[in-house]
């Protein structure tokens, strides 16, 4: 394994998918050791609730990592069929990340749980590869969440399935502060 | 899903395993989340030059976490039977694991690629477990790396195999600054 040299920048395509843990929080670990290199970052969420005290907190050490948008945009995690208004969301959360990829101001944006919104039929699949197709060289774009669609696959550069072998839950352990949020 | 309360901490036994990428990446952001959180962190690297620029980098704004030993102790990666003097290194970085599990000053501890020296037959099972039995009741330990024993992760709360589905090198694309290191 050779590090990159003097060569233009590869900016990679990842995706964090599966039912296991570690999809969001792999992510935020990436974002950490890019934040050490003086990347600037962003990271948008598609799920409602789904910033927790601690990474915000931590954040906020760091001027060139961007958490918007903070109060719009977000989709409820819910059954059933998707809403109009459910699409509209998951359309309007999209055009914020591919704003910021095709802005060429970042070198890391994390699209959170975005494969949420294109596995349940919220957001089309080819709306996405369009503008992953269009992205700055540079830029590295991770995309997490359950059932990565095919053709996300297909796309990527680096995909990786997170497991559930064994949960807390399970043993009616509740979620941890500082581990989970 | 519900959040701990003020009822003690259940501190959790976390395992990453599996041969993907994100085992190391996850406990790096469950320690940004973590420090965010204010909780005291140390970190333990069994394999040698695990360390990055960027988590260096940035873990210099958290004077709770401690990366140490930085020195010594470290395993190197390599073919073959396991030689007497790796045995006694790996004895000797689980005994700086040990020494921080036990002293009660910790919320989070990692002990990164540690399953690489127990898949490997360096460092007996039992001596970890052991220790874990024994851990203070509010700390978080989270083991990472290939191969996880059975008996670990029967010993464990939350159980994670991270699985390669595609990865760049396969497409000869060298590794990413700010992203893998």
């Amino acid at each position: 394994m050779t590090e990159e040299s003097g060569s233009k920048r590869h900016g990679l395509i990842i995706v964090n998918t599966g039912n296991g843990k570690g999809k969001t929080t792999a992510a935020l670990g990436t974002v950490f050791r890019a934040l050490g290199q003086g990347f600037k970052v962003a990271m948008v969420q598609f799920i409602k609730g789904g910033w927790r005290y601690g990474e915000l907190n931590a954040a906020e050490k760091f001027p060139n990592f961007s958490l918007e948008p903070m109060g719009h945009g977000f989709l409820k995690l819910g059954d059933g069929e998707p809403a109009p208004e459910d699409c509209a969301l998951a359309e309007k959360t999209w055009a914020e990340c591919a704003a910021r990829i095709l802005s060429d101001e970042y070198d890391l944006i994390v699209c959170d749980e975005v494969n949420y919104a294109l596995s349940y039929g919220l957001l089309p699949v080819s709306t996405v590869l369009d503008t992953l197709a269009r992205k700055p060289q540079r830029l590295h774009v991770i995309l997490t969440g359950r059932n990565a669609p095919g053709e996300l696959i297909e796309a990527a550069d680096l995909v990786t399935e997170m497991r559930e072998i064994k949960h807390p839950y399970q043993q009616g352990i509740k979620a941890q502060r500082g581990i989970e949020f």
